[in-house]
């Protein structure tokens, strides 16, 4: 990946410290005061307007199955309000998700985020897709090889 | 959408003429002499390069099941080599797919695809992620009410 904008430097470190590191109150430097998710089929915030502490709880909760979980940004697009970000994602499954125990098994999955930004360059929302069913598969494959 | 960019005009029209109206030939004005799939997760030709006539049978059997298929471009990115998009999908299924024969109901999609530009404007290839499992929910329901 090419980090030749301000706002693809300032989403990358955003991903790494947050969503890698799982820095969830290291959120608050990159946030609007309020973050709309736009369009995110599977997530269970999809449609919701989060302020900073409903970001936080999201950001824990979500990591919480997946605790070393890793970004691979394949590449990012700034283009007016938005950068787009393409991403592969590893992690091992540490936590119990709802049907499927912990399995100590490596999850991957692929993804494309629109990421919106302010005139601060601040993260105002993200409209997103992942490839649930590849994640839904290996999560069936390991339980049934369990 | 906003066509802002003489790219984001090609690619519209060649959504709108190849994959919405089913004008496969049309596929020739826009792609270049080998067309790439980069990453396309549960694409029969996910990984594989094609040549102009593998694109075109590539259109004709992707549509075969979904023929009144359309594409509602929900955005459009243009950075570097590429232009990415964001989309929802919709048609009606009305050609049998494997273990779903054809229910005449709507299915609805939505994803978000990279495609690259060559030097002329023409299509060299595409990175794509679709939410499959939503599709894959909704073929099953219809078929449990069939």
């Amino acid at each position: 990946m090419t980090l030749d904008h301000p706002r693809k430097q300032r989403l990358a470190a955003f991903i790494r410290r947050v969503w890698d590191e799982g820095d969830a109150s290291a959120a608050d430097e990159y946030l609007a005061d309020s973050y709309v998710i736009r369009h995110d089929p599977g997530d269970p915030w999809d449609g919701m307007t989060l302020d900073r502490a409903g970001f936080r709880d999201r950001v824990e909760r979500s990591r919480a199955a997946f605790p070393d979980q890793r970004f691979d940004i394949q590449e990012l697009f700034a283009d007016g309000d938005s950068v787009v970000m393409s991403w592969l994602w590893a992690a091992t499954h540490q936590g119990d998700l709802p049907g499927f125990p912990a399995s100590g098994k490596t999850i991957r999955m692929s993804g494309a985020t629109v990421y919106g930004f302010d005139a601060e360059d601040r993260l105002t929302g993200h409209w997103q897709i992942t490839d649930r069913l590849g994640v839904y598969q290996q999560l069936q494959r390991n339980m049934l090889a369990g």
